[in-house]
């Protein structure tokens, strides 16, 4: 497909893409422990062997009863109890109360199986050494959590593609699974063009740069769960380009590739992509600023991106749509809202019809509100996101955004 | 200070906490590469050691010329220039033009010294192999993107206490600055108390649960960028809590201690506390639910925080006080804006007023919009939590919220 013959809309781009892309079952899975499994997704559903809590557990300190001995209780009427022990943390109570007896308890205690409800200690008073006045009827499972409550052995608990927060990974503790299977980590290559391109740590001639994407998408792509798998500098030089493509396009599950910016080495990325496979080139050209010449592709059901060469597009367009990819590749279960600041801006923006324009802005506090203000810079300044919090979206429908206009802001 | 004998608003209980800490520039330091960066906190200002870009690029692929050579060219009348050679992308360019001549060059290509604007391709024809046609003037400076105008040298591009996101990883690469300076991760020592507790992967008797606040807050605490140094299960003894308080006090950064919840647990563990030096208790009872005997100590600047031990309780009271403690002992830099979902409440709640509820609700999408559905459960249930994906606050002057008010959600 030659370049721009057709731009499309960023989401009929993506939908084309991910419509190219297997279901995630096809990739794989590993097993990690618990420190390492904040923010995995789990690659199986977890079923509760037990239930939990295991055991009815009182909620306060106080006396397990039945709740029929404390019935019309009062503080001018108390129902006298006798007290006939101590549930013990940690130990099983094989405490039996017949009527009239009570039984001392701490908060998380394991309810005697002869008892249905705790009375509070503050709702009670030491008569005698061997007996207590409740002041206040009872009912019955007062302050008591019963087993099961929480999760009920057999239960599906967790289902296949949840990313694992810090509750989750609390749970899965609760439950005894330390070993937790999780999707493996997506591989991604990042391929680099250009011959004015050399790596960070090397001396710099004239005329030559140091590469910033490898990085910055490369952390990007950490961010979002997966793992570099290749980083690699080429050369303006179709062979060079071809056989980084087919290795990391074999190897990897994603490949990025950032094109440089010259037409000549965009159109020759294009038809690389497109000889290593079928269906090749989705996407060449977008209705975006920045990022009009991304390159949406999959071959043999990996997905191959293709970004401009400047740092600002380029991270602007793997912000976009390596999310979604990553997302469809780990197999992540359901919408994820995401969330985003609300402010106002400080001055009026243009923007052209037609077209979806993200604008990096800055966040500063005034009183109540966040302000907004857009830091320009053009897209070959890497600085300029240094100095932004987040982005703004002008949908295609608007010309332009009036100063004073409530903005929401995608933090990066 | 005895238990609940004055409950302070969390917002008072944080600022009496922050102020008996030192300033962040007393914790650790250590340099890391660019594949740890991602989230650390810079520990030193960046300055740039050279500019950047380091010379004069083209934005365009076009051709390198005077500018003063186009004046008045339109495509009835263009001006012709000889063209003497081509700008190779990175080398050094030591074309020297006269008036009346032009350069072919690429996007990311050095601007010849003698050059002062580019004219882009599409506005050019090639008359003959060694001369072009410009058919629009081109004003000095077009499409060139000057040395210095991202960065310059001596500029301080970043400033300690800076959190690294991507972009910054990518502007440090730009500068060739591989190893970074970084704040150390904070060591958070997390000490559980409970004669009832047993490591998630023992077998489990009757009256025993296992641990999870070790590990539901010790991925919070991996996750706000600190790092677990132990996980200590303590019985209900005096001596045993006292000696495992003491050993983290010394050599952490951070103490949490989750106390049990009944009555007698937590006023032993205030002692303990206050036993280590001064100041030791700062705030016991906060106005908040969950999460009321919540203990805000510091010992010698060493923050200490004493949550409840259930699970809800806990998690909620960590993910309030434990950012803000770690982004101090981080030295992370200004107002860090929070992202929150805008959503409508599906259903009444009530809460009663002169006290900060938070309640866990759980998302979905209706159409535009965000509903949040509380997610009911008692603070011991962990799976609360793992159902929710958020959690709204209700301020102390309300004593609740109506089905279908707009609130912000803070997603977990």
């Amino acid at each position: 497909m030659p370049e721009f013959l057709k731009l499309l809309p960023p989401d009929e781009a993506l939908s084309i893409w991910l419509g190219a892309l297997p279901e995630p079952q096809e990739f794989a899975v590993e097993t990690c422990g618990t420190s390492g499994a904040l923010n995995r997704v789990l690659a199986e559903n977890i079923i509760a062997s037990e239930s939990l809590p295991p055991f009815s557990r009182s909620t306060v300190d106080g006396y397990a009863v039945r709740s029929a001995d404390t019935y019309g209780a009062t503080p001018a009427l108390p129902a006298y109890l006798d007290l006939i022990g101590e549930v013990r943390m940690g130990e099983h109570s094989s405490l039996e109360l017949n009527p009239g007896q009570a039984v001392l308890i701490h908060t998380g205690g394991m309810i005697p199986s002869s008892a249905d409800t705790v009375v509070m200690l503050e709702d009670t008073q030491q008569a005698r050494a061997e007996q207590i006045e409740v002041l206040k009827a009872a009912a019955t499972g007062e302050n008591i959590i019963i087993a099961g409550e929480d999760v009920q052995a057999g239960q599906t608990v967790l289902e296949a593609g949840r990313i694992l927060r810090p509750q989750e990974i609390g749970g899965l503790m609760a439950l005894g699974h330390i070993q937790i299977p999780v999707r493996s980590k997506p591989r991604v290559a990042i391929l680099s063009t250009g011959d004015e391109l050399v790596p960070p740590d090397s001396p710099v001639a004239a005329g030559q740069v140091r590469d910033i994407n490898s990085y910055s998408l490369g952390a990007l792509v950490e961010h979002l769960g997966g793992q570099v798998s290749r980083r690699v500098l080429l050369h303006d030089d179709r062979q060079e380009l071809q056989q980084a493509l087919q290795l990391a396009h074999r190897e990897d599950d994603l490949v990025l590739i950032t094109a440089g910016s010259s037409v000549s080495e965009r159109d020759f990325t294009a038809q690389a992509i497109d000889t290593l496979g079928e269906p090749g080139v989705l996407v060449h050209g977008i209705q975006i600023k920045p990022g009009k010449p991304t390159i949406l592709a999959a071959v043999a059901g990996k997905p191959v991106l293709g970004l401009p060469g400047n740092p600002v597009s380029a991270f602007v367009i793997a912000g976009l749509f390596l999310p979604p990819v990553l997302r469809r590749i780990l197999g992540v279960r359901g919408d994820s809202p995401s969330a985003v600041i609300t402010a106002r801006l400080t001055v009026n923006i243009s923007s052209a019809a037609g077209r979806v324009d993200f604008v990096p802005v800055r966040l500063s506090n005034q009183g109540d509100e966040w302000l907004a203000e857009p830091v320009y810079g053009r897209s070959n300044l890497i600085f300029t996101l240094v100095r932004a919090d987040g982005l703004i979206r002008i949908p295609p429908s608007a010309t332009g955004l009036e100063q004073g206009t409530q903005v929401t802001v995608s933090l990066f």
